[in-house]
Order: structure tokens, then sequence, then C-alpha cells
């Protein structure tokens, strides 16, 4: 097989990316070496650019371009918070365009087989917003697997002391799914979670 | 929704690569912020290296960063040439360690619809190495689609008077399938192209 070096290391960088194995890698390093030089630099100054603009906003620890970012500087909040894991849960529940507080990305969950305990994750911060900025609830919006699980009821352990709502986002069946479908685990956590109608 | 101007740049660079819509090409961004500035800057940097130091072989148009590519300048290589379609299609057959000629990337095949000509992908270079090389054999391995065959069939056409035997690569059922889930275009193809055992 002939080796070419720089192709081989594109390579290499492709597949650091999520989900990308070595095949699909290639693919895309062979789509780079088929563009323009100029398309080629633009694609690398947008890779510089990004990284060193963006940095994390210094109250809810989403990513920003600005020292605070454009849903925490925004006027006529509801002092309620939405704890998630990840700055892409902001994006996915920012577009339902139905919560009209604001976020805390923890940026990880309590994972003891990873080693990451409690103040590897964004929590400290969490509990001086709420004394600070007048919260009256927090919704725990980690995922609902065992590490999301676990951190939220850490979190609501921590908050409750301080007399604030601590809330958990819904769990049940998906909206258009069928009972059929639907795994084991997530049935019985929808029963035993059943509400009157 | 939040807009960070370089964020949504390096989304849409990344969706520029083939297969990637707008939720991976999110992903891959997320991934890209969450790097050391030291891995973005080599990737970046791996991206313009590749660009700038990979051309096309003088000879055969595949990928190299010599002037003329491993496989080409290997000795004691069959007289033979198999034309592909694309460099990857080189990569592929060299894993297979079964042939010991050389290539000919056609970068394209002729595609009238998308307004592909015979003189948009690489033939003419073809004939010349035909009559320099001593050649006595071209296998033509473009896919077994339509534009890939209407290729096939032109390049054929275009050799034949010149003296040299034509091939095409074998069509017929993959090995390890099952005949069940073949579909019927190659199950009619493999009847028809049956051979004596």
């Amino acid at each position: 097989m002939n080796q070419i070096e720089s192709m081989e290391r594109l390579v290499n960088e492709f597949s650091r990316l999520p989900g990308v194995g070595k095949k699909t890698a290639q693919r895309y390093a062979h789509f780079i070496i088929e563009q323009t030089e100029s398309d080629v630099r633009d694609f690398a100054d947008a890779l510089v650019t990004a990284k060193e603009r963006i940095h994390l906003c210094k109250i809810c620890a989403n990513f920003t371009d600005k020292e605070i970012c454009d849903i925490c500087s925004k006027q006529k909040k509801e002092p309620i918070i939405c704890v998630v894991k990840e700055p892409k849960d902001v994006m996915a529940l920012e577009k339902v365009h139905e919560f009209n507080g604001s976020y805390h990305v923890l940026h990880g969950v309590i994972n003891p087989i990873e080693g990451k305990g409690p103040n590897d994750i964004n929590i400290k911060s969490l509990l001086l917003r709420i004394q600070t900025e007048n919260i009256n609830e927090v919704i725990i919006a980690t995922n609902p697997d065992v590490e999301g699980e676990a951190t939220a009821m850490y979190i609501a352990n921590l908050i409750k002391p301080l007399g604030v709502k601590v809330t958990r986002i819904a769990q049940g069946i998906s909206m258009g799914s069928e009972l059929e479908y639907t795994d084991s685990v997530t049935l019985s956590k929808a029963l035993s979670l059943r509400r009157e109608i």
C-alpha cells in the first residue's frame, strides 16, 4: 500500500471526530484534496477562528463569543435555571421556543467509571447563581440514563436545602412512538410515572 | 436561537464534507471547540499541508506527494493498466494485493445528465500511455452502474483499434452473499455471465 504522509496525517485528524471511522475519514480527506486551495484555507481558518473566539459564558458555561452569552444577557427572563449536560442540549431546548429562563451547562455528568466526580463538572457555580440571581426553580434536564439520573439526584440534594423548587424533565414514551416498539425500561418508567387525567 | 458567527461558519464548513448534514456538522464543531487550541491548530495545519503537498501523479493521475506516484515508479510491474474512476478505487484494489500492474485514474465518469463528457475525464493521457508504455492489457474497473458501464464501453471502443486487449472487471453476485437477498439486476447479470465449471 502506498502511503502519502500528509494524507495519512489528515485522515488521522478526521478520524478523531466523533463517530468517524477510518473509511469515512479517508472519504473526507479525498474530498479536501479535490477542493481548491482557497476553500481548504477557508476551512482551516474557520477551525482556528472558531476555537479562538468561542469560549464558555461566564454565567451559564454555554458556548459564546462574548463574555456573557445572548441567553444570559437577555432581559425579562423567568427566574428559572435549566441544568443540562452539554452545550448542544441548550441548542435542542432553545429550538422548542417554550422555555424562557436561563441555562446552566455542566459539561459532563457524574460518572465514577470514567473517574468523573461532582467536582469535575460545573456544579459549584450553579449553587452560587441560585443564591445571587433570585432563582425560584431549577429544572434538571440531564439525559434519562444512569449517569444523568445520578447527577440529577446529586444536584437536587444540594439545591433543596437552599429552599428552591427542583424539578426533573418528564420521562415517558416519546410522542408519536408506539408502545409495541418502546423499550421495556421506558415502558416501566411511563407506567410508574402515570398521572390522572 | 442565539447564533455565534464563528460557530455557524465552522458548522457550514463541516456541512460541505460528503454525507455530512447539519446535525453531524454541529457535533463535529462542538467537538472542535472542546479540543485544546494546539490540537485545533494541528488539524488546520494538516488540512492545508495535505492540500499543498498532494497533487496528481503525472502518469496515472492518482494522488501523490511526489512527481510520480509510488505505484508508477515501482520496478518490474506487469504491462497492464487498470482504469478506475477515483483515487479511492486504487486504494481498494491495492488492498487486495492481487494486481501488479499500474493504474489510471479517470477522476469521474461520462455522465451526460451532469454535463460530463469524455473530454471532462482523464482519457486522453490513457491512450498516450498505452502507446508509450508497451501495455498489453487494459482492465476497465469503473463501477458497475449506468455511467460506469457507458464509460467502460466508450474507452473500450477507443482502445481496441490500438490492438490492446481490453477487459472489464467481473460482475456477478458478491462472495458470501445470498441469492435471496441479491438484487434482481445483479442476479440477471450473474445468470447471463455464467461460466462453465
